[in-house]
């Protein structure tokens, strides 16, 4: 896979040769996102951070991450109600914004839209998440997530078991870290979820094809033997009744007496953020948030190092980077995290 | 005219030797804006870019201009609900706002309101359209286009042919241009409007002052000569009825087939976006997208160049832009559009 | 107190020593603000400007703060809508945003949250407002006027006499700097409101306890020897009906007229702004736009001095700021203000 001028629109784009790409020039971002040292790369280059559907964790991290890299960053949130109303299509759009910036990360709400955009754009563009399509720099952060927490206690991504639990079916993240799976060999899946919302036939369908072994149930029963457990949202609308949900309430949800129950004592605890921290919500419990393997913020925090890599590899730069480095000379105390 | 620490607010502002010196620097800002190199002389520089009626496409315009040139960029959108609830007046705004940057682009629903504003304003306030009153730089990028695009065949602003079509009446940005236009000689006009959306007689009677021919017509008809065609939209709320705009519909449009009839091989097709693309729309078809002569996204391109220039010269840096050059490292195919 | 690294929430956590030095680098700032030189000295850093209730004046007068001293600024505006309606915890969002930036200034509608937020937060928090709650840097602004202005004419804020008028019950503004106040001597109060919004007996007490005599009154009679008179703004609607409304209606206003038979000839005037600027407001009036001792857009140049200093000062680099100075090579005449 070229990189420079390159979009990455899809998951689907990746070869292990790229995912090992990026993820060495993460590993390599460490020090700038933590700020012990500093870099002027991309000075004087302007990143359209083209937000047409509001989400501001991923939208300020990507801005973060160009900062980080020495550039600017131009924005935009919310759908451009005038020019949508006026008929403008998203190929005029992508025409006259991306003459505005050296590089494009954007999200919209519709299902292939930031393919069609890419198709005007003059400049590199990165998905920032499509619909109900594709999300692919989360479903990267939680692979690199998955290869670092494993790596620190001597593990591989390869021969993993891994045990993803809630909305299976609706879940964008973990369709779309399933298929990033299937470039690694012999990894276990098991699968949770209410039978409404199991994980589509498509999805098992690619992990059989890649030769991995999954079981699918509805029940977190007995001993897991399980590397990470990755847990997601239940949306009370999903069911049918508020009975039908309560009679699953609890049943896929975290928590500290669950977790040791269940899980093995390094089991790493992964969730695509925001987490529902209300008392009834019965998703990800509070009382883990002391538990060295609760992961939850460090993806987060990996999340700006892989765009950082996207940055520096669709811009050419990635071999370069520290050719800027400068000192950091305020107060920083985030390598302590 | 100085420039420097002035207030760009109206195109009455400009003379032809105001106009030629904008385009004269605007033209050196070229190797910027493409990324050939880049410059940092208003490095440390604050534009307060300020919205006060959503305009995505301008709004970055300004941004990125002023990013291109080394500074940054502080940003409001949307009326000031609180301040305006609580009566607070366009001087007070001003003054204020204005000591938080060394530079204010302004964008208001009002006519007049950017006027006011610049009284209490501490720093140059560039006019970035207010109501139905003025936009200036779009009528500076307007004409800049079409002086650019008549060079490229070797023609000029001075004697050429522009035909302009659609809402001649509520048409700010033909107003502004037209008006621009006189400052030239002997400049021809074919101005082809539904006779309700017909051309004021303030701008037509500015036209006979500066010695201009003109054709009024509700009609395209037979081979026209001319060097530009201005296509602007007709908003159908515009009729009395739903009946008589569909009488009008598909009279003032342009596409592939309608272009080769009635226009010379090299007409400069030209158009304020954004455009209505969808197929009932009988404006301005995609038809049209691979022909050479459409200069709709060179229009775009040439605002980020004006305000560049607009920047550098109210700022008084126009001079001394080159010396802060810099090279680009990452990649870019900018050039090449 | 220690700066480095600190939270700043509270102007409860400021003792005289604090004050001074937040003070002494709020004059150094001075030179950069108005534009004869630029400092470098957190080129690299970011802020994140989090408001999560809108305010345009405080939001963008903490991002140019920041731009001032180099760095760059992420931000949100208005409430993260889908975070919130998932449930998720002040905590959580702390931990993911504070990973995004080196330093966070938060406003936020409900009081005691920036504290809460500050709890899982990475990096040093600054409140920039949290609901009925605090705002401790308008209150720093406000006092580093008056010593200033007071200064001007060789006065101090020891043994000075303040004038508070308007609604003393709900403006956070008088409360804050009241208590700010109490670090000082032999301060007097004369405090002028409708009885219905009086200053609450809290403040009241801390003026006791701190040896300061004040006088509460309804009406602004015969001549004060004021040094500073304080005006807020009434809300109409704190009144019963708007009849008992109208009968107070000029009673708590100040214009030319009423400032020329009240106050000394150099008393001070200041205000929160935005002031209502109608003609009925009664409020603070436009006819004193041209007295020398209206100090309310002096204010808010002080309030980017003040962030200036806080930041400089939390980020640990308010002694090294001038190692990064660099000249401005644009227009400016800001020092002529």
């Amino acid at each position: 896979m070229q990189f420079t001028g390159a979009n990455i629109l899809s998951v689907g784009q990746f070869n292990p040769d790229a995912i090992q790409r990026v993820f060495t020039i993460a590993d390599q971002m460490e020090p700038y996102a933590h700020r012990r040292k500093r870099t002027k790369v991309l000075e004087g280059a302007i990143l359209g951070n083209l937000f047409f559907e509001a989400s501001t964790r991923t939208r300020v991290s990507f801005g973060t991450a160009f900062n980080l890299l020495g550039g600017e960053v131009r924005e935009t949130t919310g759908m451009e109600s005038s020019a949508i109303a006026k008929g403008e299509s998203l190929f005029d759009t992508a025409r006259v914004l991306s003459s505005y910036s050296d590089i494009i990360t954007m999200r919209h709400p519709k299902a292939g839209s930031v393919a069609e955009f890419a198709e005007g754009s003059r400049v590199p563009v990165i998905n920032g998440g499509d619909g109900a399509n594709e999300h692919p720099t989360q479903a990267l952060l939680d692979l690199y997530t998955i290869a670092k927490e494993l790596g620190h206690h001597g593990r591989k991504v390869d021969g993993m078991h891994i045990c993803m639990i809630g909305d299976l079916k609706y879940g964008r993240t973990v369709h779309s870290l399933s298929k990033l799976l299937c470039l690694y060999k012999n990894v276990r899946f098991t699968l949770i979820s209410p039978r409404e919302l199991a994980m589509p036939d498509e999805v098992l369908n690619a992990l059989t094809d890649a030769g991995h072994a999954f079981r699918v149930t509805d029940e977190l029963v007995g001993e897991m033997d399980a590397d990470i457990v990755y847990q997601t949202r239940i949306q009370q609308e999903r069911f049918a009744s508020l009975e039908e949900a309560s009679l699953y309430r609890g049943k896929f949800r975290l928590n500290n007496e669950i977790y040791t129950r269940h899980y093995k004592p390094n089991t790493v605890i992964m969730h695509p953020l925001p987490r529902d921290s209300r008392a009834e919500a019965n998703e990800l419990d509070n009382d883990l948030n002391q538990n060295p393997n609760l992961a939850i913020f460090r993806q987060a925090d990996n999340g700006v190092l892989i765009r950082m890599a996207l940055f520096a590899l669709t811009l050419g730069v990635a071999d370069i980077v520290n050719k800027y480095d400068t000192d950091v000379v305020w107060f920083s105390n985030k390598a302590r995290y």
